[in-house]
């Protein structure tokens, strides 16, 4: 960096560096004409003011965080575009850690962002986080955080979510009267938030109809991608093999797709799919994916302006503000009777 | 922000600020006995330095930026996430850009990190950038540049490719062995290095296989979606239609595949497809899409380590160091003969 600083512009006007330091912050303390050449020396040699000694001044970093477990998947990346938009707006710039679903990753985050690197957090939890203590730190040093998506229940903060209880029942139903008798739930780590409400939605669609519980036919897959494939596979090679699945996340619709492909079950005929997906491709797959549809960017830009409601102080806000934007069942051919 | 600093420690323990800074930084000045005050407390009360302040003095911020035109697209997600993993182990922390193909928003991000806000830059330029003097002052504030995949030809920094032109020349010739006569090139902006490399291989197959260069087969979109497809719904319609389609980017091929739906025409019996994609669903489409997938996770990493050399200082490195990545050819259903 050799950036024009203050020291070089009272040099070159042989003033003192508060005094060229005050002029540009036009105090009243100084008299025109010396305000006047420092602007113009400024403006000339392309002075730009160094951002951290700012936000050193003000406590601020115009800076905010962004922490999800990945990126290279449809829901995130558009929930990235979400907050960036509305960060953009305000003048903020947006700090990305991909925590790849590792609590540990997630933990060493939430501590390099404690001594005020940014002004505030907006996170989705990764799949093995158990204990929020790294995040509650954060809070306590006054860093506001609002949650998305995989949200920490007993954590007071500003949540955004969709209703993903009601979703797993509309799901689950769905399949029920697409004809399916033996529905399986394919779901992430159940420590999250998500996987909880999406599982009891499918429970209570499940007893409506009367359909048996069955626990083999709820599938954790929070291992690696050959575990899970494997998993799936045993899944659909035993004699009780499912006639209908509810993927909780697009990648285990993507390799259900795989695995029956793998094994000569034809999509829709001898099981039906539907997931939740933001994939763009779902209209074009063989056969084309039912999906519910989550608002990704709306989701991101919604938890973005909580974050700068609260950075900017205008406004009151309750400590555990909660938004809850809706799904969207679009019915494809992967469920047809 | 309120995180203890280095006032409260001097407070609490009755010593001037610059004796417990001089004792954290473990100066020979301050007796063993004062340093092992400063260090018990300082631990005891979650002392973090301030980065900006440090930063101010080491003169580094530790922050990379990455500006890219979108993120809601694999390639650019997976290079990301490329990117991350290295600042990462690295210790640097990672802020992302956007700027919507808009020249507009690159300029702004420029001018914005000027001033010290990171140590260095990853470029992929957007499809209106023409001049490229809003970057060439990052590098004349010593800000080191590197540019992967769309870079500027005429600007000396590191760049990260891949063989654009030879695999432009490979999808081309690859739809004349499906037997295509009449293939299209439909492309983003023009003046993207990757556009007119991938042209030059198109063009160079054409030439090779005798068939005639038609100036109405190559595709310019660079408008808005409704735009590029009612361009797309012309071209099949009109009684000279392709028999073939090359395209350059992923979204492209993902429009061809809904016009030829809704024109009824089929894929790949009427029109073979290929293009460039990392789509993860692109063998799931309905038919299979035959790719040049891109090394993106790699790119990515390279792209990060290329910068990261830099801001090293341990290597000597050319100024124009360039890096090529093969792409690879994934036949698939699309392009059957």
């Amino acid at each position: 960096m050799n950036a024009v600083n203050l020291k070089q512009l009272a040099q070159e006007l042989n003033l003192s560096v508060s005094t060229v330091s005050r002029a540009l912050r036009d105090s009243w303390e100084i008299s025109t004409p010396t305000k006047q050449r420092v602007f113009d020396l400024a403006k000339r040699m392309n002075f730009q003011p160094n951002p951290y000694a700012s936000s050193l001044r003000k406590h601020r970093s115009r800076t905010i965080a962004v922490v999800i477990p990945e990126v290279a998947n449809n829901f995130f990346a558009l929930a990235i575009k979400g907050i960036e938009t509305v960060a953009r707006e305000k003048g903020y710039h947006v700090l990305i850690y991909l925590t790849n679903e590792e609590v540990a990753e997630e933990m060493a985050v939430a501590s390099s962002l404690q001594n005020g690197r940014v002004d505030g957090v907006i996170v989705s939890l990764c799949g093995s986080t158990q204990d929020t203590r790294h995040l509650m730190e954060l809070q306590q040093r006054n860093i506001p955080l609002v949650f998305f998506d995989r949200v920490a229940d007993n954590f007071i903060a500003p949540k955004v979510t969709t209703n993903d209880c009601e979703s797993g029942y509309v799901a689950t139903e769905h399949l029920v009267q697409a004809g399916c008798r033996r529905i399986a739930h394919l779901t992430i780590s159940m420590s999250l938030s998500i996987s909880h409400r999406r599982q009891e939605g499918y429970v209570n669609a499940l007893r409506r109809w009367e359909l048996p519980e069955d626990p083999g036919m709820v599938v954790h897959c929070d291992g690696g991608e050959e575990e899970t494939y494997r998993m799936l596979k045993e899944l659909f090679m035993s004699d009780r093999r499912p006639d209908g699945v509810f993927a909780s996340v697009e990648k285990l619709a993507v390799m259900t797709y795989h695995v029956c492909r793998e094994l000569g079950l034809r999509i829709p005929e001898d099981v039906k799919v539907i997931s939740f997906s933001n994939l763009v491709t779902a209209s074009l797959l063989n056969p084309s994916l039912t999906t519910i549809a989550q608002p990704a960017y709306d989701m991101g830009k919604e938890a973005a302006t909580m974050l700068f409601r609260r950075l900017e102080k205008k406004y009151i806000v309750l400590p555990d503000d909660q938004v809850m934007l809706p799904a969207k069942l679009e019915v494809r051919n992967s469920t047809m009777g």
